[in-house]
C-alpha cells in the first residue's frame, strides 16, 4: 500500500490530502503552530509552550521515519490544516499518538482523519493500539475519541484521559465507514440538493450542451436559483447570461460545466472563488491516453475543494420536489420515486431513464457517472445511506476500483436498503460471488432490475419464500415454492377479489401474484377495480400483480401501489428477488468478523474507485 | 404400441379411423367390394372376380392376424372406405400387399395411408420391405407408389409393375411427413382461411362470449360472410341471428361455438350437417375427471369429420388481409406479421398479444389451443410448414405428448423456418436438449421470444456470429465476437451514417448492431432519419437497432424494417439467437439418420398430441 497523498473528505463536505510528513514540511508545521491560539496549543501540549518548544516539536515531526515514528499530515489546497504523529518504544505493539489541528479547522472532523490514516499506516507496522493522554477539557479530542468508536477506551484521571485505539477493530471500521457517510452526504449535497445552480457554457444557440443544460434546469422547474454564464452574455430565452462566474450576484453551489475541455480547469477555478463546492462536467475529457489530463483535473479540484461528476457526465436527476433538478442533458425525465441509480455511460443512464418511465419505476436520484475522475460508486453508496428519499440503490457500473473494498461498503448498505445491479458476464470472477454474499440484487438485465426495484421501493419485504400466485387463467408462472389458486376463466370480478382476499387473509403466503387476464368477456378493468380494495387491506403483504389482455393499464394497483407488471414472468422474477433479499437479510448477521481483506480509512483516491 | 384405432387425415383434410380387420368387419369387407364398379375390381384382382371370389376374400381379409398376415381397415364415420394386407411366407424379411379402396374414395390419399398404416405394423414384425404387383393402367395405386417415396422401386414387365416399398427408410418418413402437411393443410384451411363463418350461441347480451365473438369478428373486418346463431333468433346490431345452423342460406366451413358445454356435440352434429369442416369451441369443456366427455366430444367429431381447436380456446386469428378473423374474446389486436403462434392458454395467448402489439412484433396467425381435444401443436406445425404467410413459428405449449415425435416434425419445420419456444424449466430432463438438437430456437421467456421472432421474421440470416456494435455511447453491450465501433458521443447523424455505411461494405461483420442514444443535444429522430438509408443498402446484411432516450420511437428502421429495440441487450440477444438458428441450419444434414425412434405414420390420436 502506498503512503503517498491521499484525499479524503472532510466532515463538511471538505476535501483534505492526508500524508506522511517529510523534514520538507517543517516550515509548514512551524507556521501551523505559530497560527495557533495559545489554548489550543495548551490542550495539545498541557501547557502554554515555549516558541524554543514548537520548533523542536516541529524538527521532531519532520525527522525521517521508521516503525518507531510515524506522522501524517493533512493539507487543504497548500494549507497545512493538522498533524498526527506516534512514537512507540521498539517492538511493542502500542504506539503513543499525538494530534494537532489548526485553530479554523476544529470541528471539521480532520483530526478523525489523521489518527485513521495513521492508524492504519501504524497497524502495517504491527502496532494494535494507539493510546494518548487527553485533557478532558479538550472537548474536540474527546468527540475524535468517540468517533473513532467503541473500540476505543478511555479512562479519566486528574482532569486527563488516557485514550486507547484499537488500530484494526471491526467498530472502528464501522465507525470509518459511518464517519465517511457523513462526510460524503455534506460533500454531495451541492451535487444533489443545491440551492444555485450556474451553468457554464450556456450558449445562446439551442442544440448546444450548455445551452440545452440550461433549458433542461429550467424547464423541469429547478426550486433553486439559476444562472447562466457564457463569455458573450447573451440572452437565453428571457435569461440573463453572465459573463463570468465572479459576475453572479450570489455565491453558486453548483456548477454545470459544458466548456471545451480545455478551460475547464479555469471554471473550477473561478468556480471555487464564486462559492462552488461541486460540478457536473458534461464536457468528454478527450484523448488522454496516459491520463494526464485527468490527474490534472482532479489535482484542480481537490486544491479548491470542488467534487466532481464526470467529466462525459450526460447529468445528474434528482426527481425530490423540493429540488427538482436536471442537469444534464436527458431528453425525457423518469417519474419520481424512490430508486437512486449510479450509472457510468450515458447511454446506460438513457436506457434507464427510458425505461422507468416505461414501467412506472419512479426514481429518486440519478448519476451518470462518466469518467468517474472523482466521484464513483462508493460515494454514492455512502451519500444514498441514510438518504430518505432513496429506498433502494441501483448500480449499473462497469468497474469496480477495489471490489472487495466495494462489496464491503455495499453490504453495509444493503443491510439499510436494497441494492440492486446487472450481473455482468464481463467481471472478474468471483465478483459475482463476493456480491452475492453482500446481499446485492443480481438481475440478469436492466429490464429486470427495474422489475425488481419496483418491487423493493414502497413494498414490505416478504417474511418467506410461499408465493401464492391467484389467477383467472392457469398454465403461465412457473416459480418455486408456488401455490397456484385458479379462480375460473369466467370468475365476476366480486369473485376473484373474495378469493384474493380469503388468500391474502389465511396467511400461509408470504407473497401474493395476482394474474388478471382481460378478455372481451371479463375486462381487466372491472377486476382491478375490485382487487383494489383487496390489496389495500393488507399492507404489510407483498403483492404484484400482472396484467394480460388489456389496453391502458395502470402502473400499480391500488392505494398503496401494488406494481402491475405486463408478463407474469416478470412478476414471478421480481416477487423472487424480493424473496431472496429478504432472506439475505435475515441470514446476516450486522457485523460478520474478516470480511474485509484490508481494512482502514477510506480515501478519495485519484481516479476514484469504484 | 397399440392397435387400436387411429385417426389421420386424408389428402382432402377429412378424417379417417384405420385399425386392424378383425372378423367384426367381415359384412363391412364384403359390401366394399359389392358396392364397387367392376373396373376398379378389375385394377385390384387382375381380372373380372366372381362373388365367390370375392367372398373367399372377404373371407381372407378378416382371418384372424398373425406375424404372418396383416390387415388394416380405413373407416369413415361407420363406412369402410378402404383395406390393405400383407401376407409373407414363414420369418422373412419381406411380405406382399394388397390395398382397395372404395369408388368414391380414390385420390383421397386413403391408399398411402392405409400402406402406411400397414407398413408399421409390418416393421414390428420384422418385414423390411413390402412387394406388390399393380396394373401399369391402375393410375391410382401408381401415385400411392410414389407418394410412398423413393425408397420405393418398381419394375415393369407387360403392363405389371413389381412395386417395392421399405417399410422403414427416411425418405418413406419424409414422404409422410409430406403428406401429413399436405393434409392438414386441406383440414386446417376451414379454421384459418373459412369463406364462411356461423358464431352459435351469438345472444343478444354484450358481454356473452358468443356476442363478443360475433362482435370481435365483425369489427376486426372478417373478409368473408358471417352469420349469428342463437335459438331465440335476436337480432344483434344490425344483424339478424338464425335460429339454427339448418336455417342458414348457405353452407358454412367454420363454426365458432360459444353454447354450453352439454350442447356442443349437437352443434357439432348440426354443424357438420351445414358443411361445416371446423369448429372452435370457447366454452371451457368443464370438469370431466374420467376424460369421457372429452373422448365423446372427438368422437362426435371424427364421425362428423370436423376439425376442433378447443374446447376452452380463446380463439383464432389470422391478420392475412384477405381473411382478417379475429374468432374469439381477444381485447386487443397485434399487428400483421409473419410470426405464426400457438399456445395452450388462454392467459399466454394474451401475453403474446400484449407484447406483439407494444413491441410491434408481426403475428399472421395465432391459436389458442385449450384442451388440445383435436387440433394441437403437431397439426399446427403441418400446417405452418408451407404457409407462405409465416415466416416463422412460434411455440408455447405446457406439454407434448410424445416429445420424439414432436422433435421431428418441429426439426423439419426449423429446416423450413425458425421455430421459438420457450425455454420451460418444468419439461422432462432432456426435452430441452432434444429441441436444441431440432434447431428450435429456445428462448427464455416470452419476452425474449417475441425479440428474436421480431429478428427471424423478414430479416435475413447472418451468414456467421461476428457481430459489429456501431453505437455514440459505449459500454453497455456485452456480447461474444462482438467489435464495437464508437462514432463519439457527438457525432452528427451524418458522421454516425457514414460510420455505419463503412462497417456494412466492408464486410468484416456477419451481423451489425446500431445503438442510437438521443439527448437534448443529439435527438435520436435525425440519427434514425440518416441510418434508414443505410440498412436499405444493405438488404442482405442482418442489423438491429436500439435507440435510448426517446419517445415515441418507431418500430423499425428503414424501408427494409429492421427492427427497433429498447435496450441493447434485447437487441444482442435476438442478433444471438438468429445466429444461433443461421448457424444450426448451416451444420444441419437434410435427412440426418436415427433421428427418430419410432418412424411409422403419424395419426390424429385421441387426445391429439401435442
Amino acid at each position: 500500500m502506498s503512503t503517498g497523498p491521499v484525499d479524503a473528505l472532510t466532515a463538511d463536505g471538505g476535501i483534505v490530502s492526508i500524508r506522511p510528513v517529510t523534514p520538507r514540511d517543517r516550515r509548514a508545521v512551524a507556521g501551523l503552530y505559530a497560527r495557533a491560539a495559545p489554548e489550543n496549543l495548551r490542550l495539545r501540549f498541557f501547557t502554554w509552550p515555549t516558541a524554543a518548544t514548537l520548533a523542536t516539536e516541529a524538527d521532531r515531526l519532520c525527522r525521517p521515519q521508521s516503525p518507531q515514528f510515524l506522522a501524517m499530515a493533512a493539507y487543504q489546497g497548500a494549507e497545512l490544516v493538522g498533524v498526527a504523529s506516534c512514537d512507540r518504544r521498539g517492538e511493542e505493539p502500542r504506539g503513543e499518538f499525538a494530534v494537532f489541528v489548526g485553530d479554523r479547522h476544529h470541528g471539521r472532523g480532520i483530526g478523525t482523519l489523521l489518527l485513521e490514516h495513521l492508524a492504519a499506516r501504524a497497524r502495517r507496522h504491527g502496532i494494535t493500539e494507539l493510546v494518548g493522554e487527553v485533557l478532558s477539557s479538550n472537548a474536540d479530542m474527546m468527540k475524535v475519541a468517540r468517533d473513532l468508536g467503541p473500540d476505543g477506551r478511555s479512562r479519566l484521571d486528574h482532569g486527563i484521559v488516557d485514550v486507547t485505539l484499537d488500530t484494526g477493530g471491526a467498530a472502528a471500521r464501522e465507525a470509518v465507514d459511518r464517519r465517511d457517510r457523513i462526510a460524503e452526504q455534506a460533500s454531495l449535497r451541492a451535487v444533489f440538493a443545491p440551492a444555485t445552480v450556474a451553468v457554464v457554457g450556456a450558449g445562446r444557440r439551442p442544440g448546444g450542451a450548455g445551452h440545452e443544460a440550461f433549458r433542461a434546469l429550467r424547464d423541469y422547474g429547478f426550486t433553486g436559483r439559476l444562472y447562466a454564464v457564457h463569455p458573450r452574455g447573451a440572452p437565453i430565452g428571457a435569461t440573463y447570461a453572465y459573463r463570468t462566474l465572479a459576475d453572479l450576484p450570489e455565491p453558486v453551489e453548483l456548477l454545470v460545466i459544458a466548456v471545451p475541455a480545455d478551460r475547464i480547469c479555469g471554471v473550477l477555478r473561478d468556480g471555487a472563488a464564486a462559492g462552488a463546492r461541486a460540478a457536473i462536467i458534461l464536457t468528454p475529457l478527450g484523448p488522454d491516453p496516459d491520463g494526464r489530463r485527468r490527474a490534472e483535473l482532479l489535482r484542480q479540484a481537490r486544491s479548491h475543494g470542488v467534487r466532481l461528476v464526470g467529466p462525459g457526465s450526460l447529468g445528474v436527476l434528482s426527481t425530490r420536489p423540493e429540488t427538482r433538478l436536471n442537469a444534464g442533458l436527458f431528453p425525457i425525465m423518469p417519474p419520481a420515486g424512490r430508486l437512486a441509480v449510479a450509472v457510468e455511460s450515458g447511454a446506460a443512464a438513457l436506457a434507464v431513464i427510458d425505461h422507468a418511465a416505461r414501467t412506472g419505476c419512479g426514481i429518486s436520484q440519478l448519476v451518470s457517472l462518466g469518467d468517474k475522475t472523482d466521484v464513483g460508486g462508493n460515494d454514492l453508496i455512502a451519500y444514498w445511506h441514510d438518504d430518505p428519499a432513496t429506498a433502494a440503490v441501483a448500480l449499473h457500473l462497469a468497474s469496480f476500483g477495489n471490489p472487495a473494498r466495494f462489496a464491503r461498503t455495499v453490504r453495509e448498505l444493503a443491510r439499510h436498503k436494497p441494492v440492486l445491479a446487472v450481473r455482468d458476464s464481463r467481471a472478474p470472477a468471483g465478483v459475482d460471488e463476493m456480491f452475492a454474499r453482500a446481499g446485492v440484487v443480481r438481475t440478469e438485465n436492466l429490464g429486470d432490475l427495474m422489475d425488481a426495484a419496483r418491487m423493493l421501493t414502497g413494498q414490505p419485504l416478504p417474511a418467506g419464500h410461499r408465493l401464492a400466485v391467484v389467477g383467472d387463467a392457469g398454465g403461465l408462472v412457473a416459480a418455486a415454492h408456488a401455490t397456484t389458486i385458479h379462480v375460473g376463466a369466467d370468475a365476476s370480478p366480486a369473485a376473484y377479489a373474495a378469493t384474493a382476499d380469503a388468500v391474502a387473509r389465511d396467511g400461509d403466503a408470504d407473497l401474493v401474484l395476482l394474474v388478471v387476464t382481460g378478455t372481451r368477456v371479463n375486462p381487466a378493468g372491472k377486476t382491478l377495480a375490485a382487487l383494489g380494495p383487496v390489496v389495500d387491506r393488507y399492507p404489510r403483504l407483498p403483492v404484484a400483480a400482472v396484467v394480460l389482455g388489456a389496453e391502458d393499464v395502470p402502473a400499480r394497483l391500488g392505494r398503496r401501489g401494488v406494481p402491475i407488471y405486463d408478463l407474469p414472468e416478470r412478476a414471478a422474477r421480481a416477487l423472487a428477488h424480493a424473496a431472496g433479499y429478504a432472506a439475505w437479510l435475515r441470514a446476516t448477521p450486522a457485523d460478520p468478523p474478516g470480511t474485509d481483506p484490508e481494512p482502514g480509512p477510506r480515501a478519495l483516491r485519484g481516479p476514484a474507485s469504484p
